[in-house]
């Protein structure tokens, strides 16, 4: 299955995070745009996920760990941990999830 | 856990073929640099992976699909699915697995 990335539609899923997501079998994947100033609340879901800043500064919280990310920074979620962030600028991010992210579908 | 690309070492997996990996638990992130005219042969795996062309453009074959990709593409290769390419032009691609690829650990 090929996709186009300019051809996805994006969701605002949270507000303030515009995402593209494409779904596999075992694996999400997730573009976003998010606004400066936008926040995901702390929440934690079974799946794990990778979070890769594209562009911008993303404030991210994972278990106790609060940090700034810039592009060329990644963080691993691992399954059932707290995490949560705030855009600190206008940001693009990437996030990998396994297995897929249903509540995403 | 947290990366940053800059800081990962490189390894040259399949000649021409310059990869930083990053294994988590259910998922593998490779982050290739390719020189020009680099082939990976036919192959299949059980892993599932999700290929994406960052820059530049890459034949790819997946099954009997044959095609060029370019930068914002992405294509979805299904565990046990034969596949193979060819860098055009120098590349760079960023290639998900699940479950992790134990072979590149």
């Amino acid at each position: 299955m090929d996709y186009k990335l300019a051809e996805i539609n994006s969701r605002e899923i949270i507000p303030g995070y515009h995402g593209k997501l494409i779904h596999a079998q075992h694996l999400s994947l997730a573009f976003w745009e998010v606004e400066e100033g936008a926040e995901v609340p702390m929440h934690a879901h079974s799946n794990e996920q990778v979070m890769q800043v594209l562009e911008g500064q993303f404030q991210f919280t994972v278990g106790d760990v609060k940090r700034i990310y810039g592009p060329g920074e990644l963080v691993v979620i691992p399954p059932d941990t707290e995490h949560g962030g705030k855009a600190l600028t206008p940001c693009k991010l990437m996030d990998v999830f396994s297995p897929v992210r249903e509540e995403y579908k």
